[in-house]
Formats: C-alpha cells, sequence, structure tokens
C-alpha cells in the first residue's frame, strides 16, 4: 500500500500558511506551552532526570511512571474550536524551538479500511510501521534530526468505545492495531507526536483514552480570543475599535445560540463581509454588522448523536 | 466509466428554458446577486487584490483568509424553495455577465455508487477528474474560455453527517473523496463550481459543510414573491388584480399549513387550473380559486426523518 | 429480460370486467373527468394551444407551464377505497372516449428487482425502455392508435421517501431510473399515462411525488356512494330500499371503525351474504342485516407504520 | 425441487385420527358450516346460478362478484384456539359431504425458501404448480373426482404486511408469487381450497388479506365449548358432572389470564391428569381439580410483537 | 458430520458424579418422581392401557390423546435454579430404576449452524437422525437394551418464537427441523426423551412449547431446601445447627436480592468459604458467615431481555 | 495459526516493571492473598486433602465440590480501578511464593476472529489448545516447572450474554470453544489460571460467569488506597503530609463525579504534575493542587450501555 493511499501528501513544517493559522489560534496558550514541553521531553527524555535532579534530587519516584508512556495526545471539544487547525499547525512552534524540521502526517478517512477481514488491521499497521520507519531515520547521535507529527482527525470513527454493542470484530482489530502502533513508538523512542482529534470525546475507546499522555479539551473562543481574531483579520481596512467591540458581542452567544467558532470567524464571517463589498463598494463597519447579524455559528456537535 | 454514468446529460447554458426559469425565480435577487459576485471573483482571482487596493490599501489581513477557499456552495432550504432550479438555471446569468458558455454537469443518484468497497470513492473521484480536466481545457489565456457549474442535489445523501453512528466506511471514503474533489478544483484554481443542494442541511457532514465558501438558505416564497410568480403565470389569461390578491392570500400560510413553494404554484397550481377549464370552458377567476381552496402545500420535509 | 417477467398480462381495454368495475365505482366522477381530459391533452398536445387562443388569445404564460409535464398521476388513499380498480379500469372509458384500443400494464412487484446492484435500476429501466418502445409505434399520423397505461401498485414501495435513513443505493438507483423513465415519457410525447397507486402517499419520494402532473386523493364511500354501490349489486335481489337505507348505515363509520370500503362491500360483504343463504335459502333481508353487522371494515393503513 | 421439498407427507382425508379431532372441535360448528358450504361450491359452481334462480330468478347482480373470487380462506385468531386444528380435519367433513377422497397439503415452513434471490418465488411457484397440476387431474367429467386442501400454516411470515419497512424484496416477490399462485387456482376453477392459518391477522398482507374469500376469526372456547370437551375427553373415567363444572370454572378465565386453549385441555391437561395418577394410582376428580389448579393457560400471543 | 460436531462427548449413565448431583437437588422430588413415570411410559408404552383397564376399565377415551405425543419436556425456570444440573442427571435415577444403561446427549451451541442457508436444518437433522439411529438400535424383543437423553441446553436460542420480527428463515428452517426430528422420535417409539432447558421460556417457539409434553418450572431453592443442600455440602465440617439456620437465612431473599441458587450455594458459597480458610485455618463458623454475607446471589435473568 | 496471532508476546514473570505495579497496586492486598491460595491449590491439589483431614477430618463432604472446579476468575469492576493491572502482574507473586517462573499470555482482541464462520471457535480453540499443550509440559514430577497465567482482557466482547437477541451464532460457538478450552484446562489439572477482565460483569454470559471459581469485584481507590498511592508516587519531591492530604480530598468524589481510579493517580495525575513543572521550574505543592483540581476523573463506564 503506497503512503498517498494511507496519508495526506505530508507537509513540512513550518511553513507559512499553517504558521499563520499558529498565530491566529489566540486563547490557546496553555495548549501551545504544554505541547512544547512534550515536545521538549520528546526530543531528550534525559531532560526530565536533569530537572528532576536539579530541583528535587535524585530519589524521584515520580519518573518511573514516565516509563512506556505513549506520546500521545488527544484533542477533543467541539467542532470549530481549533482542534484541527492546532493539530496541524504547532508543528511550526516545535520545528522553531526545537530548530528542526517537523513533519505533518495526516491519516486519511479512508485509511481506516473499508470493513474486509483484516483491513483496518493491516492499513494501521501499516501507517504506524512507515512512521515508525521514518521516526528511526530522524533519529541522530545529537538528537532528533526531525520530528513527525501525526494527527488522525475525527478520531473517534476509528476509536470508538467498544461500550457501544455493534461495534465490529474489525474495529476491534483496528484498535488492537492502533494500541501496538501507538506502543510501538513508545518502545522505541522515536520523535513522533500522534494527535486524535474528536469532537466525540466520550465516544473515544477507554483504552485508547487512557493511554493518551494527556487530553486537551477545546472551547469556543471567549469574548477577548475573539477580540484577537477579529482584530487581526479585519487589520488594514480601517476598521474602529467600537466596532470590533459590537462584533465581538455579534458573535458571542445569543439567545439560544452558542457563539461563533474560530472557524466560523475566519472561514465564514470575514470572507463573507468582503464578499459583500467586492467588486465595487468598499468594505463599511456597517456591512460587516449586517454580515455578522445574518450570520448563524455552526451548531454544537450533538454528542449523544 | 463513462460520463453518462456519472452526470446527466451536460447542459450548455443559456438556453430558453432554464434562462425562463431563472427569470421565474423572483425574490432571490440576493442569492443571484452573490453568486454573480463569486463568478467572477472565480474567474479572475486577482480582482480581490485590485478590489481591496483601490478601497483599502494593500495591507489587508483579510484576503489571506481566501486562499484555499474551495469553489464549493450549498443551497440549503425546503423542499420546492428553488434551490434545484435555481442550481440549474443560475449559469444563464453567469453565461451572459461573463460572456462565455457556461456547461451545467448534474452529478447522477447512482454515480454515488453501489456499496461495493471503494466504488463511491472512484465513482466520485472519477467525476471529479473529469470535471478537473474540463476545468484546464476551459482556462484561456485571458481568462477562462468557459464555465463549469457542478451541481450535486441531494448532496445529504452523498455527504451525510459522521455523526451518524451508522454510517459505512464507504461512505466515509466517499466524503473523503468529496473533499479531495473539491479541493483539486481548489488547487489549481480552474474556472468551476460546485453546488451542493440539500433539503436536510444538518445531515450534511460538518467537514463539508464547513468548506462551503457560503450556504444559502432558501425559504418558501412570501407574499411579495407569490404575487410576483402568480402575476407572471397567469399572464394573459386577463385575471384581475383582486383575484391574483385573493389567490396571495390563498396560497399563503394557512392554519396549519405552510405557504405554498414555487414549484407549487407553478408546477402544480398553474396546471390544475388550466387542466380545470380544458378543454371546453375559458379559465375564469372563480376556478382558479376554487383550484387554490382545494390544493394543498407541499408538506414541510421533516429534518427529523 | 422478457415482458412477462416485468408485467402481469397486458390487458387489451375496453373489456367486460373492467368496464363492469369502472361503472361500479360511483362517487369517483371528478377523478374520472380529468382523467379523460388529461388523455386527451395526452393524445393531442395542440389542443391545448387551441383551447387556449379560442378563449384566451396567444399570449397565455401557463401554456409554457406545461412543458416537460409528465405523464404521470399518483392515485393516493386508502386501502380498498378504488384506487387500483380506477387505476385498472379507467382506460376503458380512454378507449372509449378516443376510440382506440387502451394497453393495461401492471407491473409485477418482482420487477422492482432483487437488491442485487444495479437490478433495480436494468429492471425499471427495460420496463420503461419496453413501454416507450410499445408508445413508438402506437404514435400515428392523425393521432394514437392506441393509449398505454402502466399501472405501477404498491409504489411506495418502489419509489419510497429519501428521507427515510436506511434506504439503499440501490433504491436511489432504482428512483433514479424511474424519474429517467417517466422523463424519457415526457420527451417523446408518447401516448403513455403512468399511474402509480399508493396507500402512503406520505412514504412516497418527494422527487416523485413533486413530478405527478396531478395527485388524486381516495376516500372511503361515503353514505350516498355505498348506497349506489350497494343498490346495484343487490340488485335482482327484492332487496327493500328501507333495508338498503339500514345497510347503508351499518356499512358507514361505527363507534370507532371507519366506514366499509369500496372492495368491503363488493368483494367481502355481498359475497358473504350470498353464501349465508345458500345452498338451500333464500337470501332475506335479516341475513343481509346480520351478516353486515357481523363484518369489520378492513382497518385504516397506517401511515406510520 | 420434490414435493417433499416443499410440503409435509401428504394424508388422505378422511383418517381416523383426524375425524376425531374434527370431532373434538365443539363451538365451531359456524365455520365447519360455512366450509362445507364453500366447498360444495367450489366442486359445482353452476350451483350457485340454480340457487339464485330458484329463490331470486335470473337476474342476480351478486353473482357477477363471484367471478375470480379466490378459493382462500383466512384461519386468524390466538394460539391453540383450533385454527391448524380444524384447517388440518374438516377435510374429513368435505370427504364424507362429497363423497371424495380429500388430499391434505400442508406448506413446510422451510418451503419459504433460504432468502437467496428468487428462491421464495420458485419455491412458492413450484409449490402452487404441482397443487394445480394435481387440482387439473382431480377434475372429472361428473365433479372433481378428489379435493385437494392446502394449509399455509404460520401464514404471517410468509405474506406478511408490507407495510413493515424492512421488508425485503424477496418477500415482497414471495407475496406476488402467493398471489399468482392463488388466482391461478381461481382461474382454473380446480378443486382446491386454500387456508392460510394466522395469529397474527393484522401482519397479513393487505394484499393477501383482501383476497381471502372469507376470514374466519377463532377464539378460545367458552364454558360450553369447554364443558363438551373435558366431558368428551374424561369420558371412561367415572367423573362426575360437579367436578366437571369446578373444571370448566378451573380452566376458564382467572385472575389477569386467559381461559385455557384448546389445545391446553386436549394436550397439556388431561395428559397431565392421567400422568398424576400413571402407573400406580386411579385417577381421581381431586388429582384433576389440582393439576388444572396448577396449570397455566397458554399465554395470548401477543399481536404488537 | 462427526457427532462430535453435533454433542459434547456422550456420558454413560449412571456414573458418580452425576448421581450425586442427582441427590443433591433436594425439592425437586416432585420433577423427578414426574420424570420417572415418564421414562416408565417410555419404556413400555403398553403400560398405559394396563393402568387404565385395571383403574378405570377399557374405554377410557382419555389415552387416545397420548397417541403422537412426543417425548419433548420443557425444563423453564431462572438461571441457576438446577435445570441443566437435573437435565444432566436425572437419567441416572432411570438407568437404576429400569436397570439399562442411560446415554446422555448435550447438543453443542455450535451445532446450531452458522447462519449459511440449509445448514441449521441439516445439523438439527442430523443430529436427530443420528438419535433416531441410536435409539433404534437401543429397542429390544423384552423392551428397550438402553435409554437415550438428549439435551438441549439454552434452547431459546434454537426455537425462539417467531413473533420476533427479525426471526430469520434459517431459523424458520430450524424449527421445522426440529419439529420433524421431535415427530420422527414419536413416531418411532424409540426410547428417547429430549429436554430442551431454557431461562426463557416465553421466548419458545409456541409451536414448540406446545409440542412438550409437560413444561417444569424451576424456582430458586426455598429455605427449607437451602437447608438440605447446606447440611449435605456442610457435613464434616463440624458445623452446628444454629449456624447452618443463620446460614439458610443470609442465603434467602434479603432486600431486593433474590434468594441464593442451588449453583450459588454448591459451586459458589461452599468453594469459597474453604478457599477462605485454607491452606492455614480451620473453617470455622464465623468464616461461613462473613463469605455468606459477602457474597452476592446470581443475578434473575431478565426476561425482557 | 502462530502464536503471535494468538497473543501479544508472552511475558516471563517475575520482571521488573510489573512487580513494581503489583506492589503499586495497594489495598488489593484482599485479592492478591486469595489468588496466592488458589494459586497453592492448583500447584497441589493434594494440599486441600491435606488441610481438610489436619483440621476437620477424613470426611468433608465440601471438597468434592472442588472436583471439575476450573481454574476460571473473573475481574469484574470499574475501569481503572486495578483489574488489568492486577492480572497481568500478580503472576509476579505467585512466582516468587512458588519460586517457580510463571508465563503471562494476554489473549489479542483480534484472536476473537473476523467473524467468519467457524473462525472464532477455532481461534479460541487454538488458543487454549496452546495453553494447554504448555501446561502439560510444566507438569514436573515434584509440583509444577511453571505456572501459565493467561488473561483474556474486555471478556465481555468475547462471552458476552446471550440474552442478547442479537448475538450471533459465531459468538455462540465462541462461548462453546471459551467453555470448552477452560473445561480442557480442568480436565488435565495443568498449572493455568484464567483471569477474565470485565467493567461489564453483567454483560458476561451467564454460563461463562457461573463457571468462574470466583469472581473478584473491584472498586475505586478510597482514601486510604489513594493516599498510600499518592505517597508513594510523590517520594523523593519532598511534599509534605498536609498536600497529601488535601490531595486525597481533591481526587476523592466531588459533587457528582467518582472518585480517582489508580490509573487516573499514576497514568494521569502524577505525570501532568510533572510536565506542569518541567524543564525549568521545581514541582510544588501548589501545582500539583492546581493540577489536581483541573483534571477530572476517568467517568464510570455505563454499564447499561
Amino acid at each position: 500500500m503506497a503512503t498517498e493511499d494511507l496519508f495526506h501528501p505530508v507537509v513540512e513544517l513550518p511553513e507559512p500558511v499553517r504558521s499563520q493559522r499558529y498565530q491566529r489560534l489566540v486563547g490557546l496558550d496553555d495548549v501551545k506551552d504544554q505541547l512544547r514541553r512534550e515536545a521538549q521531553l520528546l526530543v531528550d527524555p534525559g531532560r526530565l532526570e536533569k530537572w528532576a535532579e536539579k530541583h528535587h534530587g535524585k530519589n524521584v519516584a515520580a519518573l518511573k511512571l514516565f516509563a512506556d508512556r505513549p506520546p500521545l495526545f488527544v484533542f477533543a471539544g467541539d467542532v470549530g474550536a481549533g482542534k484541527s487547525a492546532l493539530a496541524e499547525s504547532f508543528g511550526c512552534d516545535i520545528a522553531e524551538t526545537l530548530n528542526v524540521p517537523v513533519y505533518l502526517y495526516r491519516l486519511k478517512l479512508s485509511a481506516r479500511g473499508s470493513g474486509l477481514v483484516g483491513e483496518m488491521t493491516s492499513l494501521i499497521g501499516e501507517a504506524f510501521a512507515h512512521v515508525l520507519n521514518e521516526g528511526r531515520k530522524a533519529r541522530g547521535a545529537n538528537g532528533p534530526r526531525s520530528v513527525i507529527i501525526v494527527v488522525i482527525d475525527e478520531a473517534d470513527a476509528l476509536a470508538q468505545s467498544r461500550a457501544l454493542e455493534q461495534m465490529h470484530h474489525e474495529d476491534r482489530a483496528g484498535v488492537d492495531a492502533l494500541l501496538a502502533g501507538v506502543d510501538s513508538l513508545a518502545g522505541e523512542r522515536v520523535p513522533v507526536i500522534v494527535v486524535m482529534c474528536t469532537n466525540r470525546e466520550q465516544a473515544l475507546d477507554p483504552a485508547v483514552a487512557r493511554r493518551a499522555a494527556q487530553t486537551f479539551m477545546f472551547d469556543r473562543p471567549d469574548d477577548a480570543q475573539r477580540r484577537e481574531v477579529l482584530s487581526s483579520a479585519l487589520d488594514g481596512l480601517s476598521i474602529d475599535a467600537k466596532t470590533i467591540t459590537k462584533l465581538v458581542g455579534l458573535t458571542g452567544p445569543r439567545d439560544k445560540l452558542p457563539g461563533f467558532t474560530y472557524s466560523d470567524l475566519t472561514q465564514r464571517l470575514i470572507p463573507a463581509c468582503v464578499m459583500a463589498a467586492f467588486p465595487d463598494q468598499p468594505l463599511t463597519a456597517a456591512t460587516i454588522l449586517d454580515v455578522a447579524s445574518a450570520l448563524a455559528p455552526t451548531p454544537v456537535f450533538s454528542t449523544s448523536a
């Protein structure tokens, strides 16, 4: 099976579009910070002992718990809250922090197999084998020559809870393969980070969820975050602060509607404002407010579905 | 796979029947206007920079958000509200505005494959590959020589939400293929517009819905719109204004029934009136009002179904 | 595939049994009248222009709406209300009115295919191709030499709403084929009328239902209609008017039961009365009333089922 | 396909065990009487005209309604109410009344096919073809030389309502085949009677149910019927009338339990009484009452199931 | 198909372990007694006439009802109430009573086939053919040389009610085969007894349930029965009567919990008590009461599941 | 089928990581103690007689109940309560107690087969055959040379209750094979212990559950147990007792949330604390309490799912 059947085209980070996206993801500083730490640990596991020794001495029992900790992170939360955007762009930051290239692998939905016996197992197995192999090549004498980030979007479809009666054998075998794949990475301590994104965290198989080194929860942007996103996106259009403030209010939770998601703001609202003026009018504050009033936020993804 | 297995016969626009339909779709001027702008942008993407520079100067951050914006539009709304009629006829307007021929491709329901592994994927893939190829040929040195509009009616059946537990792998792969197809068009910036029509917007896969450049909502015609449709359709029958007014009232929301749809008016009410008089009587106001009273509007398509 | 696999044996109308059935279908005069008009229009589409010109002048906009109007009628309503009986017998009237033979084609349930990929599509396709071919032969220089009526009983099973999640691809392809078949008839303007009968109108696919030139609703017979049916059926048995009146009451809605259907009256009540007397007794009014009291009407077919 | 794959071994009636069963089915005199009349009509259809002429004169409109009346009877009602017992034994009475042998054909459950495409259709078709062929042989110059009774037990499984969404094509084709089979018998006027037994009358396909010449409803035995069954079955055991009376009460509806069915009485209660005494004790009234008190009636078969 | 694919290894009874189990099944004397009578009848059917003649004279109508009575018994009731234990051990008693060897055949769950068309039918058919053949061999000039007991545990899985919509054809055919198999045994009057065990009596197909010569209901042991079981099992451990009494109370229904089943007592409670003392302590009354307090009874098997 | 398709790599115990895990499993002393006893009994079944004779004399009836007692234990309880951790580590203790190596076999999820007919049966059969064979080799003249522990995690997926209507034949056959496998071990008295872990005890097939020699229930750690786990894991970080006490409170049941599981404490809480300080800060009490406050416990696995 060729790589292009398993993954979308591999992207080398940093690259400008994703770097900008990463910058636009305001209000996620805490997550960004933690990911940076994890990446540092991954690149040089010995740092943990050095840290412990420096701050606490030699006999820190807690360090034992890091043994076999798989490099798996779960990004959970609402549609459009920035999970996928961060998963596909934080490698830019890692690349700059560690000064190595970062390769982004995005698993295809169809790499989940066709339901044929053994297919999902072997597809997942091949995907991880490929990544493991690349990860080995990435190891260098003086630390990793590059870092690999594997993103499994809509991960619940792959690793959904076996609590569901109707789970098929094939899915179980796929979970086996996924766990084995993640474990294989942990075992070889290759510079690979696996990120599973899901807006249905509770549908994840407990065996997978428990294995995650960390689960990050993503919410819709609050007022401050929306203000930052909007200010940045409207830059150059001479929109005054008062309009921005109104816009922050209009895009927050209204009546029974939730607030706008990150992608509502950047992929729907702003382009719609531009299109409302293009090709003959300048974009005015009034137009922006009109468009924002008319636009509804992405509905909350029902977790019961 | 031959083109005729994927698409209904391709129609070159403008052609009289669809032009007339486009004209009859009163009350949708806003949608028509936006579609015209999008088409202009599609034909010459550089216009956006020119617009920004002219009205706002060089550093308009918002323009970056148009990068990778796929030429995908969602027409959502009730049965008979004109979605399909507009999707299949707005190319007439585009053709006249841009002064190029427009080719209308309508995806067959059966092009969605038979459930065999890989079939939907390859069918969708072939359909988009064909369109992409035609799109490349359409590019000319001085702007596109023609525009292609791809209409996917009943799109929910193809791209339904993965929130539904029972979604099969094959469907997931089909969504992959659809997204890949739309992306391939965006990547090559060919003069192709994809329109997905659905009366079950909430059943669309979020990954597809989010990718839409714009989602247009279609409602049943209001009083003014019905008046315009009716006046136009009854032209030549010497029906007086008072009767038209009564008719507008009779075809609006009554009791617990919704108002008439566009197609209720043009495809059911008016022909039924004619048939009530044919072959021996003239069509009188009384007959028209009788027929309208007896006719029930198309029920609202249950979104929970 | 042989014709006998697609259709029940073709019946040439008029023939006595169906003519009598047509006559017995009292209270459906309005439907009968409309069907006769449609048939006239079908036989000579130019009549519509002549009618318009005669009564309204040359510029009647409404006539344009008849373009592409498919020769499809939906008979909807309760079990036993006469839908199938009328569908299979109104050709007798058409034959006499137009003075041409009418051929009755009844689609077999099994012509709906076996669920194999492509089978329903090709079966429906073959059925319409066969009918189209016969229709072409029927066209003559001076108007049609014959008329073909295609009856699709229990049509909901074939064209059920895609609102139902569980609809299979094959069914979708079947709807495609059905729509294509109906359109092919409209396109060639052959003297063919398609009638779909259903007691579950709301289960019909909207795309099919919208295409119908007319949907006729069938109800159970009211008092006057039952009286006419009963008087006619009991003719020759010397049953007095008072008994008939009592019988009309007994067979109407009682308590929570609906009234008797047409077929309840003619196929169940009257034969049961005869059998109650046969072989040794004359049939008396008392016996008839006894039998009627003991007989329950066909239950209303649950539309929610 | 051999006959033994379609039918249980054919039984020639009258034979002693079934004659006795027929006799033991007390309280069903009305049904027995009607079946006898229908059989007479079947054997010599001309009798109906003779009857009409004798009692009512020549122009009896009702006789026309007997044309195409299929020789199909539905026995509906509760488990153990005697449906199957009567269906398999009334031929004894017919044989004696008409003085010809009666052959009893019981369709096997497995003759309903395996779900393979076309199999149910061909199995049902073969079964009716076989019966039709035998029926033809049975016709003689002076009336039938024998009568054939076809019993389809648990008929709902074969002819269940198409109102059920999940009905498969194969089942629909089976209904087609069944209707065609019944019609073929009517068309040739062979001396064949088809009896469908079901305890789920409402699950029968309406197209089948409507075609039945008559539907007989079977209830559990009432006091008088139970008394007759019990007196007969306990004959020779010197049980006094008072005990029988108590027994009739004990086996009637108690608390929330229904009364005993015919088979509860003859196949469960009486043998259990005997076994309670066997091998060392005589059977006493006290024992009988004890056993009856301890025995629960067959539960009512849920029609909603 | 080899015997070992149909049945667990055949066991010749009596054998010590099962004899002991049979003895330990206290409180089931009534069932044991009835089974012994049935076995006697089975071995020498003529005994029934002798019994009748001796006690009631020659004309006992009830005896006719024993014709065709299949040697089928249903053991119904709660999990752990002793159904399977008795079904697999009462042959020891029969063997001793009749002084012949008894062979115990236990149908494998997998002998129910794989869902392939015809497989269940042929597996069940083979199983009964094998048993019938063995039964024939067992017949001797002076009564049977041996008796065969066939135990179908979890019988509901095999013969579940056709009231369930989702029953497959294959299951229906399996019921056919099962009924045919049981009938074949009755027809040949071979010394074979079939016992079907189920804890879901209401899920048994009515056609099977009605055919049972007798249905025995099994309940959890009451106080006296538990006392007997416990006294017997604790024999040799010097547990005083007062402790036994307490133990009887502790293992009875408590709060909302049901009482202990037979197997709870013998397979869980007593071994747990021993293990609580082993290897270093003697088993004391206190330990026994502690263990009993901590142990929960097997939950009641939900019949609605 | 190779061993590696059936089992995860076999682990020889004791080994340091699992020994440490075993030590960290505080509060499970009772279970540990019972497992040690069972292992002793398994290694030398004669010990039971010696024990009885020493403490109670020769005639201890209860010993008979140990005949055929399969070496099967069920570990039931909440996710993260230590079931799997204990199942995979108690062999370390056994190894030390008995002074023999212990081999840990963990059944793969995919060893449950693919749904193909017969596959699960043969896979389970092979797995047990392999284990039985290894068990035979392990028997020595002076007691076992080694002990084998077979762990079936997520056992409900394999042996789920047949009370569920939708259970397939294949699953039933798998249960057959599992029971046969467990019985084969009991029959040969090889030094093998089978442990089935499940967090859905009620979903286990009753036939399997009843066969368990013992079912151990696992709960989340209580205050004392959490204190012990936390003290041990935080050793070397100079965290004062007061902080530990607060931490015990924070990780206990709060509001409507359950308490932390063992794995919440060791695999999520402590590493998260370390990562919150790493790489630049020492880990302070305040950080620990902050992290603990922000972390939610694993939700209780719904048993109704």
